[in-house]
């Protein structure tokens, strides 16, 4: 038996997300059609964790067994080949038996995009989340830095996941702005482990506070609270990227 | 009676091209339907020109004659309104009776983007050409200086445009590449007219340089026999964009 670790790229914009379900294409569905072609059998693949619908990844991993002896680059060959244009296989390569996609994960990065017109932009809707109005950047960057770090992340998970603890460290969460026109602004967040919607949920929260809705410590308050009803947004799956899972020390 | 010109960005990939078509869905059909339920009329809106299957455009123009008062900014919003997400008007203006989105043109610019890499992006597929292997950006350049200025451009036409005249004047073919991962390559030409699928054969034959298929002095011999058989090559529309049009002096 061999097991081969797989990094993924996808558009989820035509997707119900990545678990394989009855009503509707999923993106981990469409993979092991593709990979069974290709290895001869029937295969299960593990993904680092599931991403919703619309949710796209830069770099979501996932694990399969197989008996196959081909040699990588036919697997990442063959696999693209089946798959449509917005799911392609970037890296497979061979692992040891008790890795675990999910369970050996050291940390995982989240990339939030969004631009700020008065106008949909033709080209980004699919890909960046829009906003209105004027957005204070040195505000967020504020408020970011009371969620740096471990904490009880209660008030920025939806109810529903069934997680046995509720405390993540939250190891990076960086805000960039970039000078161009459209105005973008990109939220990257790195952490050992993700409670259900918690990025677009603190994305959600962060940009009440550049819209001067909520102020940073307004942020603080609703930490400590643990309290979902405190913050009852979320940011539309649109702009959320998986961007890395990260194995080893 | 009031003439009224309109400022256009779409995102071709869902569409059948500019023109109304009985076929399949047109960016100009899309328009007008959304602007007879804003002014109240029937209208008929006249493009600076059309834009194929597949093509993008960040300003493309057009005009259109109404009894309406209405203000622009009210005619902007509303026909933002009725329209689909991937076309959106950025601007109206009032304009002289003898007008023209197409006859008052002085120029026009268009942008090609192709990006390098063995593995489709699966953002970038819809909007961006992908090329394999390795492309000499330099000889591209060097190629490009031979067909600025006024020339015949029949060897860069597709036949059964019906013009009557096959010169034309590139004032500008700017060639740039940034430094990304994966490597962007945009190709950005200014004429005074374009005969049809000028820029995608243009484009198609400094590829073939940038491969090292044909030289930079093959391309002055295909410029000079004035025969289209000599570069039987059209790049893919998804690349091409519209980036916009000049009017005055």
């Amino acid at each position: 038996m061999r097991r081969i670790l797989l990094t993924i790229q996808y558009n989820g914009a035509g997707y119900r997300g990545w678990q394989r379900q009855k009503n509707g294409v999923s993106i981990q569905a469409v993979i092991e059609d593709a990979l069974n072609k290709i290895v001869g059998h029937k295969t299960v693949i593990h993904g680092s964790g599931r991403t919703d619908t619309g949710v796209h990844a830069y770099g979501q991993t996932a694990h399969f067994d197989t008996e196959s002896k081909l040699p990588l680059y036919k697997i990442i060959g063959g696999v693209n080949a089946f798959l449509p244009s917005d799911i392609r296989i970037l890296n497979a390569e061979d692992v040891d038996g008790d890795f675990h996609a999910r369970y050996s994960t050291r940390s995982k990065t989240y990339v939030y995009k969004m631009y700020v017109s008065e106008v949909d932009d033709v080209f980004l809707c699919s890909y960046v989340h829009r906003l209105r109005g004027q957005l204070d950047v040195e505000s967020m960057k504020a408020a970011a830095k009371h969620l740096v770090g471990r904490h009880h992340f209660d008030s920025f998970m939806t109810a529903g996941s069934g997680v046995q603890t509720t405390d993540r460290t939250i190891s990076k969460l960086e805000i960039k702005e970039n000078g161009g026109i459209p105005k973008q602004i990109t939220i990257t967040i790195t952490a050992d482990g993700f409670l259900y919607n918690m990025v677009r949920i603190i994305t959600a929260v962060l940009i009440k506070v550049g819209q001067g809705k909520l102020t940073p410590d307004d942020v603080l308050r609703i930490l400590k609270a643990r309290d979902r009803s405190l913050a009852p947004w979320v940011a539309p799956a649109c702009g959320l990227y998986l961007e890395s899972v990260e194995y080893g020390n």
